[in-house]
């Protein structure tokens, strides 16, 4: 469930935009302001405002926020004003212009969006970059990575429920022998991986856990150095647990000494409109500490003000 | 251009709905008003039609066709009067159920239909087979046609007319130089004929015809039982030369000892509302004889009659 907690009564985007350009007025900044607006307003209402600003103001919103703040706070506001699939297509642009292997946007956004939002966000990236998102997985990426992001990033998978559990059975003990073998860039791994429904890809790997005593996260387990087994890590916990998936990611960027705001922000904006509430339990349970504490001990400003805002802290 | 001739004014769907139904009535059944109605009207209109029909008799149209016709004409009415992408979809699993690598039907559609349509065909797959088109792709198929057909049915191309100069001829090079070598699996080849543009692979064949002197169909050229080879030629002409490809598929139907009924229906209903007007003009161009004296003379009875129509014969 979203963490973005809405008004009752919400504003008219004119009225919304108004009190943008009050903020935006005079010498300084009235960022709380700015937060207190776009910070609890749900995906389709900021693309409203987007939209009306242009029309009373002439001007993107996008390029008024870029002109008026700075930073960390500056950056998480834009990504969290972006339409969804705009914004996944400009991560993903950013991803592949300077590809690592150890990135992980590429398969979030692959694997952690359903399959119609995942289509919105290719047809975003043709409108923005005059280019096909699988162009540029294919042009930057090389061997193994490329064999896997691909199909990946192209795949349009059946979302209903219906599953074969003679397939997950049979599925479940190809993935095994291949695990096994140590072959992770096995092409009926990536292929099973890239091309089944989710509810499939659950079954099959209930089915291994049944049939084979461990998780198939626990054999995928390996020395981090093997960057391409921990990418299919990945791809596996983005699809069949994307809450505990984003709880480590959090944990993570917590952690690290200096704080990665670049995963930090990421994660919060891009899933505090989907399930940041269940990450947060996610959160709490593992780490036996709240998720607004862990952010408000690591983060300070503006920037701190708009993660907690779009967690929802204090709001409920 | 389209060839199918709609009238000026076009009756109310359910006016037309009310027609069939008289046609339907009694004994017999009347062939010639049917085709009267379906074989002028726009895909669209024919949608409308089912729908409307559906709505004031509570069966599906399609049903009561199945029900009244038989044979190639049946086969060919009832292609004509699905939506188009529920009918690619519908032949494209045909195809996957019984697979065999000189098939084009996979092809055609995932090389001569637009983006948008393609992805519209993947969302049919999904509605009527409750699985996804590159799923079943990657299930039927194996080896190197695979590797060619996943992405091939999996791609999204941007389809605007920006291209690259500088990378068209580079790319031309990477292909000349794995055709040279025989190398038609190689992922490079692929992955350009894949992800490119259909404007960026036109700049970068026109390229590749000025530097080596040959069209790339020629070098592509080879024994009919180099199946992968046929594939990847039908693969460029699909994208860059759709009218002379249909029309040679057309020739083919014709010219063979019995005519290839298949073959020859489907083009005739896939491209009617598309291209027909051109291949037709292509048609005469390369065989001398019109194609509706061709059609006329190798077919008969209402199944002449529906393709005559469709192609836009007698009534221009």
């Amino acid at each position: 469930m979203s963490s973005v907690v809405v008004p009752e009564s919400v504003p008219s985007p004119a009225d919304d935009c108004e009190q943008l350009r009050v903020a935006f007025a005079g010498w300084g900044t009235n960022e709380k302001l700015i937060i207190s607006i776009l910070g609890h307003r749900t995906a389709t209402q900021r693309q409203l405002i987007r939209k009306t600003y242009f029309e009373l103001y002439g001007e993107d919103l996008l390029k008024s926020l870029d002109s008026e703040l700075s930073g960390d706070f500056e950056r998480a506001l834009l990504l969290w004003t972006l339409d969804p699939a705009e914004r996944d297509a400009l991560m993903a642009n950013q991803a592949l212009r300077r590809w690592n292997p150890e990135d992980r946007v590429l398969i979030e956004i692959a694997c952690a969006r359903s399959s119609e939002e995942l289509f919105f966000i290719r047809r975003a990236y043709h409108a923005r970059f005059k280019r096909s998102f699988e162009e540029d997985v294919a042009q930057h990426t090389t061997g193994d990575f490329r064999k896997l992001l691909v199909p990946l990033v192209s795949s349009y998978r059946y979302d209903g429920p219906e599953v074969n559990m003679h397939m997950a059975k049979l599925e479940a003990k190809t993935m095994k022998d291949v695990i096994n073998d140590k072959a992770f860039n096995h092409e009926e791994l990536i292929r099973i991986l890239s091309t089944r429904s989710k509810a499939q890809l659950n079954a099959t790997l209930n089915n291994y856990k049944d049939e084979f005593g461990m998780q198939i996260n626990n054999d995928l387990k390996g020395d981090p150095e093997e960057k391409f087994q921990s990418a299919v890590r990945a791809v596996v916990k983005c699809i069949t647990k994307p809450q505990n998936y984003f709880e480590k990611t959090l944990r993570l960027a917590i952690v690290k000494l200096g704080t990665d705001e670049v995963a930090l922000t990421r994660v919060v904006v891009t899933r505090a409109d989907v399930d940041m509430k269940d990450i947060k339990v996610e959160y709490h349970k593992r780490n036996s500490t709240p998720l607004d504490r862990a952010i408000a001990s690591d983060t300070s400003g503006d920037y701190k003000n708009l993660l907690l805002t779009l967690i929802g802290h204090g709001d409920i």
